[in-house]
Order: C-alpha cells, then structure tokens, then sequence
C-alpha cells in the first residue's frame, strides 16, 4: 500500500524476511537452474544480499550450484565467499580461477580478503596475491606472518590514529582531507611520539566537543592493548568479559600495528562455541556440506577411540561370565547402572567444561566445586538407589539383586559425579582441550565402575 | 621501568592481566578477608574493573563474599551486577538491600538496569523502581512491557535521530548542544516525519562530509530494521548472519524506539550456544554456583527421565533371558554394539542441532543430509562390522558369534547415524528444542535396536 507521505523510496529491510531463505524462492530457483534460465535465476538471485546468497549456493545441489556461479560470475559479489562453509567455497573458488577470484579478493576489505586467502593452498595463495593490487597485497602477505587463530590474523589493518596533543578542530580537518582512510570507524586512536597507543576517542565524543579542545583532554585512557600474537580464543573472551567495541592491537614493541572491533569477535565466540558442541559430540568440525565418505572418514577415529572403551567395559564384564551364567537377570539390569553412571557424568562434565572456557573454573574454586559435586552425586545417588533398588527387587524377585543395585547405583553416581568435574580439570591441567578428551575418559571409567560395582557386588553378596 | 619519553602516565592495561584472576590475587583477597583486614581487602580489589571483581566476588566463600560486600558497600561499583551469576548476584542484591542497589541502579544505563531489575521478585521490583530516578524509571518500567527475551528488553533507549533534511553542520551543532544523549554512540538514525527509521548514517560519515552535505545524501538507506517483539535469539542470529553493527528497533507502527548494537547481542549469542552445549549434556542451567541440593535436584528429572529409557533397553535384554543363559557371552559383547551406536548417533545429531541452531538445515536440504547420514551409516558401519566381527570371533571362538555382532553392527550404526538427523529434524518442526529433547530419544531408539539386533539374531540364528 503505498502511503503518500512518505518521502522515501527505500525503505527499511524489515528483519523477518531475513531469518533464513523460503523454502519457495530455493525451489524457484533451482527450478530456473534445471531449466538453464539464466535471465530467470539471476532476477531471482538479485535482490538476496551476501549472506543470503552464501545460504541460496549451499542449498542447491552441486550441478545447480556450478551453474549458477557461472551465470554470477560477471559480477560475483565477493562478499559471498566469507561467508560460505569452507567445502562449498573451497568448490566455488577452483570454479571462479584465479583471476575472476582475484578480481573478487581485490573488493574486500583487508581483513576478509585475507580470511579468505588463507583458506587456500600454497600454489593458488601466490596466484592470487599477484593479481591483486600492491596496498592491498601487502597487507594480506604482512597478515600471514601472524599465526593462525592470532589477533594479528583478525586484526583490521586500516584504523585512524592521531597525537594526543591535536585538537578536536585539526583532527576533524585531517579526517575531512585525508583520503586513505578506512570505510568506517567507530574510534580514533591516539598515539605518543614512538607510535604506542595511549588511548581512544570515541567518534561522538570528538563531534561533541568543540574545535580547540585537544584530543587528550577528551580521550580515554583506560584502554586494553590486545598483543598481536594473542590467541583469538583469548581476544573474544576478553571482549565479551570486558565490554569493549574496540581495541587496539601491539607489536611486541607495544606498537600500534591495527584494530579489533567487537563484530570481528562474533565470529570467533560462535566458532568457539561451536568448537566445544562439535568436541563434545565427538565430531572434529561442522561436517554438514562434506561428501558421505568424508564425513565418515572424520568420523570414525572418534568411534575407534569409543570401540576401545566399550571393549574395555566388555573385559570387566567377561571377568563375571561365571556370575551371570548363574544370575542372569543381572545381564538384564547392569546396563541400567551404567546408563545412569554415563549421563549423571556428562551432566556434571558439561558444566567443568562450560566452566573452564569461561574461567568460571579455576585453580581457586576447583576444590569446593569438587566437594560440592560429590555432594550431588550422594544426594541423587540416594534417590535412585531407592527406586531403581526398588525397580530391581521387583523384577528380580529378590531383595538382595535390589540391594546390590541400589549399592551399585550410589557408588557409581559419587564416582561420576567426582570424575565429571576431576577429568576436565585434570585435562586442562595438562594442556588438552578438555572439551575433546573428557567424554572418552569419563565414559570408560562410568562403565568400568559400573559394572564391576555391581557385578562384583553381586558375586560377593550372592554366589 | 619508567621510559623517559613517556608523556602519559596511563599506559594500556596490557591484555595478559585480564584473562582471569590470579590464584595469588584471590587467596591474598581471602587472607585479608579472613584476618578481617578492611583496608588490606579494599586495596587488594581497588584496582580490578567490574568483570575481574564479579569474578572474585564468585570465587570466594560466601562467608567472605558476604563481608567483602559490606567492606565495598560505600563506593559499591553496579556495573558488577550485571557480571555476575544469577545465584550469586540474587544473594548479594539481598544483602544490599533495596536502597543501595536502587543507589547503585541509577547509575547503569537503561539496558543494563533493566536486565538486572528484571531478575528481581514482584515487590523488589517495585520497591527498587521507586528509588530510582524517574526518567530512569519510565523508561525502565516501558522496558518491563516487552515480553523476555525480545529486543525490546534488549535495546538501549537512548539513540540519536535527525531527519533526512538536515544538513551535515546542523546535525554537528546539534549535537554538541543537546545534553540528553547517550554517552557513546556509534551511528546516527535517519526519520521521516512519522518517526520512521529510513536510514543510518555512520559518525565517520558525518565527520568527514562538508558542513553543508545533506545528511539524505550521506545517509545507508541499506538498513535492517528489528521488531521489538522479536525474539533475541533471532536478533543475535540476525547480527552475525548479516554483520550488522547496530540496528533500530522499531515499533508495530514502524517507528523507531530503540537501537540495538553488537555488543549487546554477544551475550545473547553466548548465552544461546550454552544454552545448547547445557541442554545436550543434560543440565538445564549453570549450576556451578548453586548450592548442592539445588543442583541435584534440578539434574534430578533428567537423570529420572534417562531412567525410564534404560529401563526400557533391560526390558527388551529380558526378552533374550533364555538365549543369554545359554550364551553367556552374548552377555559380555551386547554392550559393545549398544555403545558404538549411541556414539555414533550422537555424532550425528551434533551435527543436526548445531546445524538447525545457525539455520544451515532446513526442509530444502533436509531430505539430501538424511540420505548422506544414511550412507555414512553404512560406511562406518561396515567398516566396524569387519573389525568387531573379528574381535567378537576372536573372543567367542565362533565365528557365527561374530558374524552375528557384524550385522547387528551394520544394523545400528545405520539406524544411528539416520535417527540422529532425523529426530531432531522433526523436533523442531514440530516446535520442541530439539537440543533439549534429542539425546533422550535417541539413546532409547539406539539402544533398543542395538539389543533387540544383537540378541534377536543371536537368539535366530544360533540356538
């Protein structure tokens, strides 16, 4: 409806209509592409911005894809590719070449641009770095001397940085004259004599202050100086502890050499996330666009390392082959006691790990949160003791199998508990990434108590 | 080492210093604490920033914290609140009281005052919101309209906004007179008579256009504009999907009333991927402050439910009770296959709830990913198959044992890695957090196939 006030053509994207693709345009499309309507798929494909076009590519199916590409390429946003899973831009990037690439590359900032250089190998990394202009070349060849996952890696290399002793009125007039200058920004940063940040401006604070004031009467100098080889992990922990929009990063000289801002650590808080959700399920990455034999292949270490345990359990089992032989209804209930032991454990796992990526868990408090843990495991050890002793006694027709399980259910409840919380701890002590090792260990140990608690009891109490 | 060129006594807080306390600085906290120190414990935190002193205040004995609150009260800094853990920050508003933490609530901004009000009971509420400013108070009571979670508790009340027709210099003059905005802002909001947000305009925009440069002709008109009633989680996925920012919020007449920018929405993002990581491990919160008894009792129904589908798995072993009592081992091996499938099944299911969380999965590629995970199924399947089949010959001395144990292999892992795409898939289609409910299901469906595969071949194909 159109409403004659309104002095605007444009008006605002209303956000709905930006949470995820409609099932309907990704079939239009793809119907378009089986029918090679070119006109039709690229009027269709159109008015998606970058991130919507990332999503459109890797919901088609990969002869549809190709096609498309090729009918994007004569002006491929580069924008795109950053956003795309690696498999799918791996795929995109051989198809577009090296020089339609380039052309691409050479329109992103320089952090993208060299986000995204470094996803590719060697040969084509030296490719692609002739083709692109000398400034921007440069920064990304500069960019990769930094380490992997190190602020210097994410850093934005373009920032405005001023002397204190400036004023408001000069430093308006450079930003007005000087035309190098990042697209936008957020703060100013002032430096002393040998190029060391001091302190920031924020943009508001220098529109709101009047032309002779001067920059260090107006900057802040409680600011936090990120060193370049820091790892992002750390970065994105301390942007989201302390607040901050911006910071500036430091050589080792405490050099201002770039910037950080909060959008840049988004990424790395939802990787970082993710990280620990994939570990804890046993899956090295986000394997949703591999091909099956790929994803199997990624898999299948994890289920060896799980073969192994389970085997483990199995010889405990063995050792009472006697005792079940006589008390079979004990085959039947012992998975119960190992279930419990499995998941009591990864509930209390959850939360070490959890913890100890937020520093919520340290050296100081470990030992009251251990006790406290094995408190909880007493606590619902005692309850299921009851029921599932009272479950057993039931079943078995005997109230000795529902003592022995209710003794069994308590131990391995405190044990599950106590190793939940100690295993983390103890992996992090030593440098693993308890995020990866600590369900393995955890399970191995439920089982291996389980089942000796309560097959062991029963041989004792009952033969 | 004091560095004769330096003009600025401040130098950068380096960023090593805030990535968690010192186990030295707590215990030398706790000394002073205990000792009854005053002035030893208030030098000791004088010169942490809010995060770090949540953090210490977290990591003491409660006996401590309790008087360490009392030797800060004077000069209590409320920008600690909103740091802290739900439990923890409920306990010392209660030792605060009413008129110190309204004292201390005055002086956050909107967004954060309201975010702590909100965790108050219905009296305090009350309470606090009359000792507050009354500006404050409107509009943190407006706030307290807006359903939880939504951007309208989210956003920050007070934004800039001039209209289209302005010019660069009277935007400038105009915002070094007014005294009622905000202390940091990034962007400025564009309206149209009615107040509508038809665009932003960038403060390094303003900053470096002439004085007489309209602010129309400045302005991005490219923008997004955000609901009130939307949820936070779509908000946040919103932000980094589209590396927004800040965005206007907006009302049902599309008038602007808030600004949400994108640090606000770091928190919502970690929140919402621990929010995840805890539902899959099967705790509802972190409970790593609460007392023991709250956190078993809250872990409690997870464990009963888990309980039920154990149970469910020993009633179909007890349908084999003869066949295990004439091959005890099947007994000793059962477990193996029970426990490759749940793994196997988890694996996938990480894949499926992450995938579904960042909008990856969806009903256009969902049928594709469940026939992958389907063929990843039978590759791990089969290459496991081989290698247990030969164990379980081995360790049986059958080779009809082991054969059976290979297809009950195949079976599983198939039917694993299908239900762990599958169940969550339909989880959310039919509205339930698939994150919450999927593990459980699972291991059940895992389980009870794994078992009633083994033992009803065994009890086929062997007796």
């Amino acid at each position: 409806m159109a409403e004659p006030t309104t002095i605007f053509e444009d008006q605002p994207i209303q956000a709905e209509e930006l949470l995820g693709l409609s099932p309907e345009l990704v079939a239009a499309v793809a119907v378009a592409l089986d029918d090679q309507h070119r006109f039709e798929a690229r009027i269709q494909v159109e008015p998606l911005r970058a991130p919507e076009c990332a999503d459109l590519l890797q919901l088609l199916r990969p002869e549809l894809r190709h096609r498309l590409i090729e009918y994007m390429r004569p002006d491929f946003d580069p924008q795109i590719l950053p956003e795309l899973e690696e498999d799918i831009r791996d795929e995109i990037a051989e198809q577009l070449g090296t020089t339609s690439l380039a052309h691409a590359i050479a329109r992103l900032e320089s952090d993208d641009a060299l986000e995204l250089i470094d996803t590719l190998d060697d040969q084509k990394q030296r490719d692609i770095l002739q083709k692109i202009p000398v400034e921007l070349r440069g920064m990304v060849e500069e960019g990769l001397t930094f380490p992997e996952d190190s602020a210097g890696r994410l850093m934005e290399r373009q920032f405005v940085a001023v002397p204190a002793f400036w004023s408001v009125g000069e430093t308006i007039d450079f930003l007005r004259e000087a035309d190098d200058l990042p697209n936008d920004f957020y703060d100013i940063f002032v430096v002393d004599p040998r190029h060391r940040a001091v302190g920031t401006v924020a943009l508001s604070h220098v529109l709101r202050s009047k032309r002779p004031v001067k920059i260090q009467e107006i900057m802040e100098s409680d600011i936090v100086s990120v060193p370049a080889m820091m790892d992002q992990e750390e970065v994105a922990f301390l942007f989201s502890q302390q607040d901050l929009v911006s910071a500036p990063v430091v050589d080792e000289a405490n050099r201002l050499i770039g910037t950080i801002t909060v959008d840049d650590v988004l990424d790395v808080i939802q990787e970082e996330a993710e990280e620990d959700i994939m570990r804890l399920g046993g899956v090295t990455s986000d394997d949703l666009y591999s091909a099956a034999f790929v994803t199997g292949r990624s898999r299948f270490s994890w289920l060896f390392v799980n073969l192994l345990t389970a085997i483990a359990a199995s010889i405990v089992i063995g050792l009472f082959e006697g005792t079940i032989e006589q008390i079979v209804i004990l085959a039947v209930l012992m998975p119960i006691v190992a279930s419990m032991g499995g998941n009591a454990g990864t509930q209390t796992m959850t939360v070490a790990v959890r913890a100890l990526a937020t520093k919520e868990l340290t050296p100081s408090n470990a030992m009251r949160v251990l006790g406290k843990e094995a408190l909880v495991g007493v606590y619902n050890g005692t309850l299921f003791a009851i029921l599932i002793g009272g479950v057993a006694w039931y079943w078995a027709d005997s109230w000795q199998i529902g003592g022995v399980m209710a003794i069994a259910m308590i131990v391995t409840l405190v044990l599950a508990a106590f190793s939940g919380m100690a295993i983390p701890l103890v992996l992090s002590r030593t440098g693993i990434d308890p995020a990866i090792a600590s369900s393995v260990i955890l399970t191995t140990i439920t089982d291996v108590v389980a089942f000796s608690a309560f097959l062991g009891l029963a041989a004792w109490l009952l033969l």
